[in-house]
């Protein structure tokens, strides 16, 4: 029987082993692809407090090698179901069923893509999926934001105060943001929006990176417009199919949590992405992590 | 005119000098002691995420650089007043008057010391004020806890689970912390409690680290400690004196925020220990950094 099993290895997932290594609990962290999360997919990191820059790889291996100094355990695996019986958590995989008292979900999010031609290539070299992380490098240059609701029209905002020229590609008609977003977003005199687009393409420079967008619009005319960075704001999937039982999310499928990182099942717990807030960056995902098991251990001095 | 005044060059202050200079803002941080708050004055960090341990003034100058890499002003200086008028803060240090649309207090907090000999000199040697980060270096070993609050009782339920026997020296006839507290440290068999005792100095061994404590009893008996670690809760310090006027503190000085870590003066902020909340760590320092300036983002957008 485990203390803890920590579900998912990016940042949250890796401090909370951290964490919980530290104070002794018995601890297994169960990670389904490669450690470190959403961030192995960034190309640079330069926001991570104490680093200059780094690739999000080598953040990944930092924060990875870091737990496992600690004398973390690291298991690979997809944990399909969690269960609770009796005070005893089960978590689930394919070929392993894991005891413990605690369980901190930590399995962040996916992006939804637009599974065009060139987006795959393009991934962390001109498209992203991240206004506060990537946006600042493209300073002065000409971007593009796809989608039309709160993310893309608030992280739009934010774009337009730093880049050239911002162009959108809507699907709809509108923008399905909020009156007062949107209204700040059309004082921006460098944003032009266009709407009943669809992403045809994306094209590739000389350089290997991104170089722009074929855009179609309802009458199906094609639109070449050049850009060096690409925002995709259409949706993410929050990884959360193991407790969709449990009535811990919200209709999106995001962990509901209180600022202790409870659910509402005692000895559940939820930390970074995949939790419903307000702002998801490393250093909120750490943070997440460190709070999670200082309220698993509080759990676990009161239920033992 | 500032858009950003950050107070503060801890990892909160840092933090949010990195989000606010990527994101453009003409952005001041104002600091009156070294850069880097309490971890400057912190041995060993090992848990702060992708760094398995370095020195907390190593920490610190990382920190440092990497806000000054990215190009944030940076300013010596004491603030003594803030005022709000006609929608602009005054920053008033000294010798200064700084004008800005938003400002973020990130000014930490000071541990109250006992006073005792051979304290001051056992700071980082022994003598700690955060059993999460200090804790697991004891692990196996004899440490003491000074005072008999929340803080000491729930920071000695998780000692007691690493250490070999805790020792508590507490000024009053009983604790004052949480009956459920109390209950819960009562079940620890390696805790003795002393009460109505109060230190009388510490020992420093050959190595020059902390030895133990010598204590008196209030009949004035003195009785010698052996321990390689005390953790002092006997209080902390919320540097706030700059906004007591403007009724954003709690009863002890901490700074009320909500999760945006906005106070009620709307363009005013908190973040980092300064403020009344659960967990104080790097990792939930720079978060509210982060948080902050996105907060002070939305803000700007709406005000302008």
């Amino acid at each position: 029987m485990y203390d803890l099993v920590i579900i998912g290895a990016g940042p949250a997932g890796l401090t909370a082993a951290i964490y919980a290594t530290r104070a002794n609990l018995n601890t297994i962290m169960i990670e389904k692809g490669a450690p470190g999360g959403q961030i192995v997919n960034t190309n640079e990191i330069e926001n991570y407090t104490g680093y200059q820059k780094l690739s999000g790889g080598d953040l990944a291996l930092n924060m990875f090698n870091h737990a496992m100094a600690l004398g973390a355990n690291y298991q690979f695996g997809d944990v399909k179901t969690i269960t609770k019986e009796h005070d005893i958590f089960k978590v689930i995989t394919e070929t392993e069923t894991y005891e413990a008292k605690a369980v901190i979900i930590a399995s962040g999010m996916l992006p939804r893509t637009l599974g065009v031609e060139n987006e795959e290539q393009l991934k962390s070299n001109g498209i992203s999926w991240c206004a506060i992380c990537d946006g600042p490098i493209y300073k002065g240059e000409d971007v593009i934001v796809v989608g039309g609701g709160n993310s893309a029209v608030e992280e739009s905002i934010y774009l337009a105060s730093l880049v050239n020229h911002l162009t959108i590609i809507q699907n709809l008609a509108e923008l399905t943001a909020d009156k007062k977003a949107i209204d700040i977003l059309s004082k921006a005199k460098n944003v032009t929006v266009h709407y009943e687009t669809l992403v045809d393409k994306f094209l590739v420079g000389e350089n290997g990176k991104l170089a722009g967008a074929v855009v179609k619009d309802k009458n199906g005319k094609l639109t070449t417009i050049e850009a060096k960075g690409v925002f995709e704001y259409i949706g993410w999937n929050p990884v959360t199919y193991m407790v969709k039982e449990m009535g811990v999310t919200d209709k999106w499928g995001y962990m509901l949590t209180d600022e202790k990182m409870a659910t509402s099942v005692p000895g559940l717990f939820g930390a970074g992405d995949v939790r419903q807030k307000q702002i998801r960056q490393v250093v909120t995902a750490t943070s997440d992590g460190a709070i999670a098991v200082q309220n698993v251990l509080k759990y676990l001095e009161a239920r033992d």
